[in-house]
């Protein structure tokens, strides 16, 4: 069992590490070299353009203006000064709703971390189970529930307790939704018009022998929606194409590097071996291979894209179908559409730029059977990861190794390094453990089909939630334990699991802190540093940018990666409710790592991330869900916990807790999850009326435009990797902001102006 | 513990006594007075008249013609001849589904009940496990899994059954599902143009001081939907009017009775007391005192009238808004209206006959509170009513009896009386207590505020069936175990309820096995007899009945009942899966009881029922759910019953089960659900079109019918307790059926010929 002085040592080793990486990002920033690095956002925006200001060369990479050093913390203030509507301005609502989930949490823990301390630890702490028990203790343990005597009636005190979180969790819930929920509504009403907005993505659209599939879509929804279908664009299986130009990119890639190479050194023709990677095969001038090759490929993508848009064959079952009106579109997409209900299936149709093309292929019958590949293949992955993290966590206890391997005794007795292994080692082997996994997850979430991006990362999110509920929650939990009571619990029946790890987790208290220490603490602060950026950006910058064009490419600002970031929250969310009644010294180790992440991620967020989609906060029943999720599995481990301590008569009480749970996220689902799945029809009349007195020529001009906005985009632009076009066009108004801060909160006449798409829709061919 | 003679000589009890019923029937309904009591049905269709033959005065009353007694059970063949389609003409969709139930019931226990005998019945059988142990044991023990020794690799035969049972139950259900949303596909585009197809229930309108409910009404619809909407029709709150008229109504029959009284004998006029129910108060002439208070009623009514006419108060926040065109009725029922998703709540009208009119004043907020209310005297009705259920419940084990109260022993030992209590009195004892029931849960669901009496059915319904399963299985089931094991159940902890039931199920088979005789044989076979109806009809036929329409009113043909039918199958569904694999000696007592029932139902659907309303089979969703949930029931029961018995590793695999049962859920979820809930526009716009086609100026006459439709009925008729519109007249044509028979299958000619409600609309004031 770890001491106090233990989770001293690992919290100022973790303090230590993040002053470091703060420090480390301070000195950095200033640098001009890396200013695309740190401030890509605003050069995104137009907002900034390279430093190119006149003065020394010197002073064109490196900052010698040593006022601007001591100020090194400035970007603290400067990140917390922009408001909120400027945010949404600035980063969409997406990024400014998911800050919101830090103050959540903020606004959930202080008050409760407030009431635990001033009650349950006044009650923990006048007890002398611990002392009078035979086994070993330390001081953390004294402050929590272990400390009450079984039947001892202070178990009333954390039952209440237990309520008292639950409605406030709740309370608090409910008032986020309700704001978040009037967030996006007012964000749709002041949106400029969009194609996504008037349109509906159609699937599973019944084959028939005799039409085409295109005249099948027109015939259904002249006849089903006569007044007001407009237009649609058919799908097309462009997976090909996508694949030959993304083939062509990289060929051009090399040749830049080659062209470069030789216009440093015009001695010699850079040679190249044509074998796999270049590691063998024959010699050939490095230059004209890979222009012939381009050549090669040039042609092939002709003769693809020929194929794509003649051969029916390639024409998916699926439709993006555009209507005159938002009414229309938001009726269609609402409605069952034909007899069974899993044809001419309707959604709104994802932001141009947040689907996922390659998945419209997919035809339905083999979307059931992914799921069910991708379900077994997720069982797998998360009870079969359990067993290397099983055996580190069991590292975490060090009585155990000694146990287990006498012969090391005399080292890890050495005082420093017992609690270096106790604060920090089990924190980092799970992080590395846990670095590969959110790919893997995006990728299971790619193969099962799902056609937005933001799907996908809401997709993976969750199981990524679920993956580290089983092992490092569950697994840390247990695994622990069951080195300790291995025998007891193999044999024991499915259904006191609940009271085992009720059971387990007072004991594991010390280790969910020194986790929230590395996790939130030092790893928040590594985000800021951006160091994988910080490489790439500067080798890209030597080998491959020729033109400023290729500079803004090799920026690459990233974006928050809902996929991974929010089950980190969430998770901290887990550990808070559990411990709140369990071990409320916990609290303020997560309170600590709540503020340090909203400060850092509202700084990434103006500076430095570009949003890949807009979904306008769609992923919020998610975030929603999970808190409940974990409040409920909080109320179901107290009911194990509580069990065993023989407070019989708690357990008819502690009962009632999930089921006014679950009830409350049944009312939840009803009062607000609609306004985050539809588009309320007098929402959508009020918005075309407008619409109609604003821009009464646009009637005309949204046909053109719609069907230019869901095309492929392989038949738009060839280097469609790396371009997106957000539905609404920006035309930026070059400025020169200050030098050393990103003048976030000042941007005031520098927002872009957004013009309307029709606008768009004229200049495009 | 019963044996083998206990369940025979209640088996011979219960068939006598069905026998009896078959019998009484069987001459009662041959007499012509009895005609209108047992063939109700066809007089409401008109196919039927009274029997006013010439001939003997007494042949009008008893039928001497002794051939018709020879072929007493002639109504069975006769209740299965007529084919569905017909029955579904006949009697509607909702009763066609009905009988399904039971023969779902068949499809799916005769194939396990086959499999079960020729597997798990040998190999339950050939082990001595019961004979070596101590305790007392009957036959019935050694055919169920109790035989099988602890930890024996016989109980894979038992896991691989549940997996069978699991697989087969799904697949009929699924089955089922498919066809019963086919049937009401059709049955919907078959149907004449009817005011529900056209109209969408808006409740929850806000409220506005500058305008009336009807205009804020208007106004919304004729902005949000202003293609498509016709009419609409507030709703008033005619409580206080209806409660008049429904005094009024009561006058009259007495002032009726005393008419009569007086008719007969002339020479004394009738009096009467003023005071409480006739008790006391002064004496007066009752016709001149009826004539007066009618007189007094009748103004009160005028006055009420053009009260709730006039007065803004009366008008609640609902409106029954009627649309164009189907489609534009779909679109308004399936899509979200307002921004907050509790106000502008729109869902398909019930059919107008099916209104629960009561319920349409209730104001939302009270509807929330009244359902939490509802709620929690739920719960304590649930559990509260165990009290007197343990307590005869125990009475069941006649050994218990015993022990308790040992100077009965020579009485209880008397093996008649010992066998007539464990075969009958269990089951009567119950059924006594559940007959109050339904009443109350039905009340519950009236204060809740449901709008349709169909749905007022389904909820009573899932809540008799919760009530069924917490009081009579699990209350059988634990109080017949508590009564043994009470010390060691008392101390356990929550979690182990699924091993303590698990242990106690094969104990409790014999109980079941009598509970489903008299319930399911003999209570069944009680129900054609319509004892309570034809006691009541013969005593206002004597008092009340004056004239050919008082006679009809006295009918009271009744209905199915959903609300205590269906949750009765459901029960023996529930028996039936938990019983399936633990013990299938159970087997075919259940599956005769369907055989029983389907007949008598059937029976019972072609002659006298009259549904009150026809919700197109509304219910099989919670049809399907419900054995869905006895499934999983089973399947957790089945678990905690292996896992007492040393089976470890069958654990996991039967942890699957559940698992792969609420997946085949979702799926059908996903998958049929939609038709019972929407209107696909498809279908819609498809009878628009015909419509169009067929009755080319239906459009005109459609605003007046529609606004007729939904009016309160207290405006239309006075006497609306026993006056139903179900939307489509029926011109009856006719026609003296055979004497004794129904001719149900032979009414091909005389099937009522339905005419358009537009024909309705014209000859409406």
């Amino acid at each position: 069992m770890a001491t106090f002085g233990d989770i001293g040592v690992a919290a100022a080793i973790n303090i230590i590490t993040a002053f470091i990486f703060l420090i480390a990002f301070a000195i950095l920033r200033l640098q001009p070299v890396n200013d695309r690095v740190y401030f890509p956002k605003w050069y995104i925006k137009g907002l900034r353009t390279s430093p190119t200001a006149s003065g020394a060369f010197v002073r064109k990479f490196v900052n010698l203006d040593y006022r601007s050093y001591l100020k090194f913390l400035n970007w603290v203030p400067d990140a917390l000064r922009m408001p909120e509507s400027e945010l949404i301005d600035h980063a969409g609502l997406d990024s400014a709703v998911y800050l919101r989930i830090y103050l959540l949490g903020l606004k959930i823990f202080v008050p409760i971390f407030l009431l635990t301390w001033a009650v349950l630890i006044p009650v923990n702490l006048t007890n002398d189970t611990l002392e009078r028990s035979k086994e070993t203790f330390s001081q953390i343990d004294k402050l929590s529930i272990s400390n009450i005597p079984h039947g001892s009636p202070r178990f009333w005190a954390h039952v209440a307790m237990a309520y008292i979180v639950m409605i406030w969790t709740c309370f608090m819930l409910k008032r986020e939704y309700q704001t978040i929920a009037n967030m996006r509504f007012y964000f749709l009403q002041s949106e400029k018009p969009r194609a996504d907005q008037f349109t509906v993505l159609a699937k599973n659209v019944p084959r028939d022998a005799n039409e085409t599939i295109s005249e099948t879509v027109e015939n259904f929804f002249l006849v089903n929606h006569h007044d007001n279908y407009l237009t649609h664009q058919v799908v097309c299986n462009a997976n090909k194409l996508a694949k030959l130009i993304k083939k062509k990119l990289k060929q051009q890639n090399w040749l830049d590097y080659y062209q470069i190479k030789y216009s440093k050194n015009p001695s010699t023709r850079p040679m190249m071996k044509t074998g796999f990677h270049g590691l063998w095969g024959s010699k050939v001038d490095a230059i004209e291979y890979h222009e012939a090759e381009i050549e090669k490929l040039s042609t092939e993508i002709t003769e693809e894209r020929k194929n794509v848009m003649n051969n029916p064959k390639a024409i998916m079952p699926a439709a993006f179908v555009s209507f005159k009106t938002r009414w229309g579109a938001a009726v269609c997409a609402q409605t069952q559409q034909a007899r069974n209900p899993t044809l001419w299936l309707t959604e709104w149709a994802p932001e141009p730029r947040d689907i996922y093309w390659k998945n419209l292929a997919i035809p339905y019958v083999s979307l059931t059977i992914r799921k069910v590949i991708m379900g077994v293949t997720f069982f797998f992955l998360t009870f079969f990861f359990m067993i290397p993290i099983t055996f580190v966590q069991s590292l975490a206890n060090i009585e155990g190794i000694e146990k287990a391997v006498p012969f090391l005794k005399p080292i890890i007795d050495v005082k420093p390094i017992k609690s270096f292994i106790q604060g920090f080692l089990p924190g980092i082997m799970l992080k590395i453990f846990l670095i590969l996994l959110p790919r893997i997850l995006m990728l299971m979430s790619k193969f099962e089909g799902f056609i937005s991006i933001s799907r996908l990362e809401r997709r993976s999110a969750s199981r990524y939630y679920l993956f580290k509920f089983v092992n490092v929650f569950l697994g840390s939990i247990i695994a622990g334990a069951a080195f300790e009571q291995l025998n007891t619990f193999l044999h024991q029946s499915a259904n006191r699991i609940p009271e085992t790890i009720g059971i387990a987790i007072p004991m594991k208290a010390t280790f969910f802190i020194t986790y929230i220490m590395v996790d939130g603490w030092s790893g928040t602060a590594g985000e800021i540093l951006r160091l994988k950026s910080l490489i790439i950006y500067h080798l890209k910058n030597i080998f491959l940018v020729k033109t400023e064009r290729d500079r803004e490419k090799a920026m690459n600002p990233g974006s928050i990666g809902f996929n991974t970031g929010e089950p980190q929250i969430q998770f901290y969310f887990l550990i808070g409710l559990v411990y709140a009644v369990v071990t409320p010294f916990i609290l303020p180790f997560i309170l600590v790592s709540f503020c340090i992440a909203f400060v850092v991620y509202r700084h990434q967020i103006i500076n430095v991330y570009n949003p890949k989609y807009e979904s306008r906060a769609a992923f919020w029943p998610d975030v929603h869900g999970r808190v409940i999720t974990a409040l409920i599995v909080s109320q179901i481990l107290l009911l194990g916990l509580l069990s065993t301590k023989h407070a019989v008569a708690s357990t008819p009480v502690l009962l009632a807790l999930p089921v006014l749970t679950i009830g409350f996220h049944m009312y939840c689902k009803g009062r607000f999850e609609p306004a985050f799945t539809r588009y309320p029809v007098q929402e959508a009349m009020n918005k075309d009326t407008l619409d109609r007195v604003k821009e009464p020529n646009m009637k005309g001009n949204l046909k053109r435009y719609v069907e230019n906005a869901y095309m492929h985009p392989v038949f738009k632009d060839e280097d469609y990797e790396y371009h997106y076009d957000d539905g609404s066009m920006v035309v930026p108004t070059k400025r020169q902001p200050r030098r050393n801060t990103p003048g976030s909160s000042r941007t005031d006449g520098g927002v872009a102006l957004l013009l309307p798409e029709v606008i768009l829709a004229e200049r495009k061919p």
